[in-house]
């Protein structure tokens, strides 16, 4: 395996590659094409915003009819197609008839990815002569060139893989705004060489999803084009029956959860990667919500920013996250450094708490004193360059 | 009247007085003492945040046992007595019983205010200092003082009145940060000297509150210190009952919104005020929950802030705040430019939707095309400023 072979083209007999057709500017990488050499068990999960870009419309349709039979998926980035109405969708369509020609297989079984400003058309043109090249250009180590392709305000790309003695996975994803997936995610595929049923891939997707991307936020805007899809095309030989399918899970989360994690490592403007484990729930739904309470709120995320231990906020945030929680159960730590216990402060020493969230990784754990549940979400700071970069996306 | 005649004491037999007791830095106002001649009906509105700081919990309890014979409330900037446990109760009941002391009163006649950082404890010999100069300092035209005394990363002072024939309505109301009240709101005493039973009142406060301070939002966090209290003395001899409620309702509602908008003009960093008007939805609090999620959606800020006519994100805040949207149905104006229509852009001037958001006001309109409800929600841009001022709120 060379050194490039990570990534979506890890697992055995996917083809892949990334190419510059006009949709960013400086020629930079913008359409990513992926080709199985055989037909693929194919399982995804999308946004739940009522907004639905044409290519989350398009995908979920094919998977309804073909899941068992995918060839390919191509993503564009620099444009998102949504709020582009049925010409929008026409747009997809014609995406996915250029590809099917281009690698020769049918229409139907190919999926599109889409990412970038919402609210302008796709330039059609352009992406068909991105895949005419792309088509010329498929290779078993081109992962990472498609990696590259899918990036927006991505700061670098976002791959991870797992190889075992009898299949790989490994996926691709990209961020780094708009970032607050449910049972969905940003853009992100995943490729097994493993043998599965649709229906089981299915199963260990919605799995993996629930701890790893449905665990991760930037800022807390759901967007219009989250997609998630993982391809198996058994090219290993290796087959997934059901006494196999929690081996196989935890493999996939393993993956998700890399992925998820780099993207709120590299979330816009961040300076800091946070992990927040919420403990001591009732269950893990309860705990689940507490954590995205204050990985979503901009206070916290400012004070964490700006080295300012200021706990008062996180606690804030956990007292309005729909949960019944007691403040005088909980108990709080930044770091190592507990700041709050059962409801008061404790008498910790200020420069031990600002010194535990001053580097480039933050950990908090919030107690809950409830229960047993715990669960881990991450996030990142909210920073002066998060404005920054959002002031001017378009420009 | 006095030019300084209004807010709290514009009403009739209401002192006031802001006071500078060392909670603050600078010497700066700190402490606010309101005072009525007479016995009060009162209401309040609370957070419903689930943390709620021990002057809350003690307001609650007092209105519960006496509605009907309020005489003051005192208000503390620079420390919130929020997750200060059973001894944070014990100095807001120490603060009353100082203002029962020094005003005449009994303790359980004394309503206490308290904003600033959570987790800290309140210094109540510094708060004991200041009520006894409070007591000595109060006036029928302090009400421009103690609207002083109640800021924290407030601008400016926040206040409004109403005079007709028969009444008087003045309030004060303070931001600036931790924004997001739901049947409630951050700090905020109205007087009125017409004569009115605590139910009533209670009844026109809700009222009030559901079209005002529950239609603003600065950054979505909900505060554990909301506090929304009127009080009403009489001293007009004009009685509201039943057949003139609907009148001082109004006038209540005209009082809350002014402040309320005011208080989203001043919002932490803010350098536009924003209009969102949702039209067509189902019901109001559809509209509301359309509305709000556009007036919390960090994207939308920043590209307001920017002046990057960056619509599709107010369709995709729309899209994922818990309402069946179609967006086929969706228009959306940009001031008076149409951007989207029935779900596809329109032909419109980027050079114009790009004028429409950079002043300092902008009005946006989103059509659902599903009904007649129509709401309105008021809030601010974000801009690098709320990150400086939030990354070292406490230094």
């Amino acid at each position: 395996m060379s050194q490039q072979n990570i990534g979506i083209t890890a697992a055995k007999g996917f083809k892949a590659t990334g190419v510059a057709c006009g949709l960013k500017k400086n020629n930079a990488l913008d359409l990513a094409l992926l080709v199985s050499d055989d037909d693929c068990a194919c399982a995804g999960v999308f946004t739940t915003n009522r907004v639905q870009a044409a290519p989350v419309q398009f995908d979920k349709q094919v998977l309804a009819k073909n899941s068992g039979a995918l060839r390919a998926v191509v993503a564009n980035s620099g444009c998102a197609n949504a709020c582009t109405g049925d010409a929008g969708l026409a747009d997809t369509r014609a995406t996915a008839d250029e590809v099917a020609k281009q690698v020769g297989c049918r229409a139907e079984q190919v999926l599109v990815l889409s990412t970038g400003v919402i609210g302008v058309r796709l330039d059609v043109e352009k992406v068909r002569g991105g895949i005419a090249l792309a088509a010329k250009t498929l290779s078993y180590d081109g992962g990472d060139d498609a990696s590259k392709a899918i990036m927006t305000t991505d700061t670098r790309q976002k791959q991870f893989t797992i190889h075992n003695s009898q299949f790989a996975i490994g996926g691709m994803a990209k961020g780094a705004g708009m970032i607050h997936p449910n049972m969905a995610t940003l853009l992100s595929v995943i490729t097994t060489d493993a043998k599965i049923s649709p229906a089981l891939l299915d199963q260990a997707l919605r799995a993996a999803v629930a701890k790893s991307f449905n665990r991760v936020s930037v800022e807390g805007d759901m967007s219009t084009n989250d997609t998630l899809l993982v391809l198996a095309n058994g090219a290993s030989g290796y087959e997934i029956k059901e006494k196999e399918i929690e081996g196989f899970t935890k493999a996939l989360t393993q993956v998700a959860t890399a992925l998820a994690k780099q993207v709120a490592r590299d979330g816009e403007g961040a300076t800091k990667f946070i992990e927040i484990v919420v403990s001591g729930a009732p269950d893990e739904a309860d705990a689940a919500r507490v954590a995205k309470s204050i990985a979503n709120s901009p206070l916290c995320k400012t004070a964490i920013y700006g080295a300012d231990a200021n706990w008062g906020r996180v606690v804030c945030a956990a007292g309005y996250a729909g949960v019944d929680v007691l403040p005088e159960k909980m108990s709080l730590w930044f770091g190592e450094v507990n700041v709050f216990k059962n409801g008061t402060p404790t008498q910790y020493d200020d420069a031990d708490a600002t010194a535990a969230i001053a580097g480039a990784e933050v950990f908090i754990r919030l107690d809950l004193g409830m229960g047993n549940a715990t669960t881990t979400v991450w996030t990142c700071d909210l920073s002066h360059d998060y404005i920054t970069i959002n002031g001017k996306y378009r420009t």
